[in-house]
């Protein structure tokens, strides 16, 4: 076994779920997740930790769903169209959940679009039906991340042995002092008021845009459910931003609900999108802003800052943490982002888009600039 | 996927674990049996149950058995010697086992001596401190069957290609009427007071031994819940005999504690083995009868009638099943052959011997004839 797959089990163990002994402990295992399986359990095993074991097949899903859908052929008892009616007390994992420490998720299948042939009908129903499941998962110490594969090289554009070495650059890091630098951001934000970032392109739309930021507290995401922080890796600070003015591109392609959808610029009045334009998926980008009222503010203003992420995967728990990315999500808002009481913009969707600023960038706080091209106040070679 | 895949998935389901729509069914899915688990899911999902598929991973089971040793080093607040001081009370798998109505067990991992370095220290400990799990799982509508995998296939000795066809020939009857072919053999065990199995050899020493089945009642193990049968396939008949008199020979070899066993002979007097023999393993037999006192008796005595397993492949799941054999087991009996509220023999082992009877044999019930070189009184070519 590759060192590095135990080194990634000790991380996610010990820095990001704090598992500690006699911790009840729930491990999903993709299909080709394996190997890190394997290095976890014994992890859980040296630290005095009971183990309870998931395989987290997308195959087993999309079979069990598509049984579900022929299953309720011509039964409309739900009144529904042709979604089958899924149990919407489902014990047996509800149980499982509300019996659980932590919750280790560890992502790596055999096909990232195992599941594209279920309807989205389907899906809707079911993860409604689950709803009472998700909420007891999100209430343990639930960490979510991924075993590299080679379905996710293939995502991501790479060779095997590359996107490897990618994922532990990615992983393995000092996160203590990430998230001492982290910090600075966070300060930084949860001070200030106005956010502004500006980016100024030969080739497409700059980006002039400003957002509120009074009255949010900022998320240092150091990859530990210690900082509120659920996905390993991570490395982003993000607040909950609201009356939005300007416009926006974003340069990073993306897939939403299986379309690629690249080159996105929104125009902002008033906190809304009031104006849009796509290079590519145009369609998909429309369809998740009329989803509500919600849909058209954003939800989200995220700053990347994981160095050891240094490509575009196309897979949104790494292109959203890289080092020199701004990110902006229309939809739904962190609730540990806003006061006590306050539901912030409560949407169905949270869409993150995402823009380089490794170049004629800068990112303003309250007038004052916090990064330029990248570099941050705090660093070396940072020009105010 | 192969059509056969499907077939098991729905006897295992419809038949074995008789599962209906709303049931909350628990799969646990080997490392290589992730095609039956795919087709078992769609099943599930077209009868409408509920599923949550745990990973049955030798390997983890391995890794965190391990971690558990490395962990407990030094450590002997438990006062047993080295072993892992185990929780317990592991709270989610028993919250996982009491909610569920059915598990379903899918064997076929990618080496069948995954665990071979995990002390028995470690194993009885872990053991004792599941009890309670183990409880609840076999109050479920439990069974337990196997995906033909290249690792079985390679303890039985044969081709995968070979195996698989094997395995689909033992799985793929027509359970009903072997059901109804059992309960004919049931009847005459019920009915009887006392059975003599009678083989001649001339290689080896004669089988001529007796046994009191008197009060005692057969189970019909038609592969189904709904027979009190656990295990797909299945297809014997078996009670609880008792006052065992004299000498039986075992061709067919076993592994017994990772040792491979072979041509034992056991000389009974008054029900107990007081003088023994193996062609191989002795040591291993005599560790087996000197456990206690109840490992000297007879637990079991079972007819093996599913003419689909038409060899030996080293695994008890088929050997035990096989037609033409008969097995007796030293140790522990089944609670479902003793009258109500009686014990019988109660003791920590259940060791399974096989003897082949298809030729130079006969099966005697009060003095009669029920079976002759492996053929029953109710079949064609039956000579009494």
């Amino acid at each position: 076994m590759d060192e590095r797959v135990r080194e990634h089990a000790a991380v996610l163990v010990d820095w990001s779920a704090r598992v500690e002994a006699g911790d009840d402990v729930v491990v999903s295992v993709a299909e080709d997740a394996h190997e890190l399986g394997v290095a976890v359990a014994e992890a859980l095993g040296e630290r005095g930790a009971n183990v309870t074991t998931l395989y987290g097949s997308d195959e087993v899903s999309r079979a069990y769903l598509k049984g579900s859908e022929a299953g309720a052929e011509g039964d409309d008892s739900a009144g529904d169209g042709d979604a089958p009616a899924f149990d919407d007390d489902p014990a047996v994992e509800r149980a499982l959940f509300e019996a659980a420490d932590a919750y280790l998720r560890i992502g790596g299948g055999r096909n990232t679009t195992a599941t594209a042939d279920v309807s989205s009908e389907t899906r809707r129903a079911y993860a409604k039906a689950r709803r009472d499941v998700r909420e007891a998962r999100m209430d343990t110490d639930w960490v979510s991340t991924v075993h590299p594969t080679r379905s996710l090289a293939q995502q991501a554009g790479m060779a095997y042995e590359e996107y490897r070495d990618f994922v532990y650059d990615a992983v393995l890091r000092d996160w203590e002092a990430l998230a001492d630098e982290m910090a600075a951001m966070k300060e930084a934000l949860d001070a200030g008021d106005e956010v502004r970032i500006v980016t100024e392109r030969d080739d497409a739309p700059d980006t002039d845009v400003s957002m509120s930021i009074a009255g949010r507290t900022a998320v240092n995401s150091a990859a530990s459910v210690a900082y509120d922080s659920h996905n390993l890796p991570s490395g982003e600070v993000f607040t909950a931003p609201y009356d939005t003015e300007g416009e926006a591109f974003f340069d990073v392609p993306m897939t939403i609900d299986a379309t690629r959808v690249r080159d996105v610029h929104l125009v902002f009045e008033d906190g809304e999108v009031v104006d849009f334009s796509a290079g590519a998926g145009e369609d998909a980008l429309a369809s998740v802003l009329d989803t509500d009222a919600g849909a058209r503010r954003l939800g989200e203003l995220g700053i990347g800052m994981n160095r050891g992420i240094d490509r575009f995967t196309d897979s949104i728990l790494f292109d959203e943490k890289m080092g020199d990315t701004i990110h902006l999500a229309v939809g739904r808002a962190y609730d540990a982002c806003l006061p006590e009481g306050e539901s912030g913009n409560d949407s169905a969707v949270h869409v993150d888009m995402i823009s380089d600023v490794s170049e004629n960038s800068r990112l303003e706080i309250d007038g004052e600039v916090v990064q330029r091209n990248g570099t941050f106040r705090w660093e070396d070679g940072f020009e105010g």
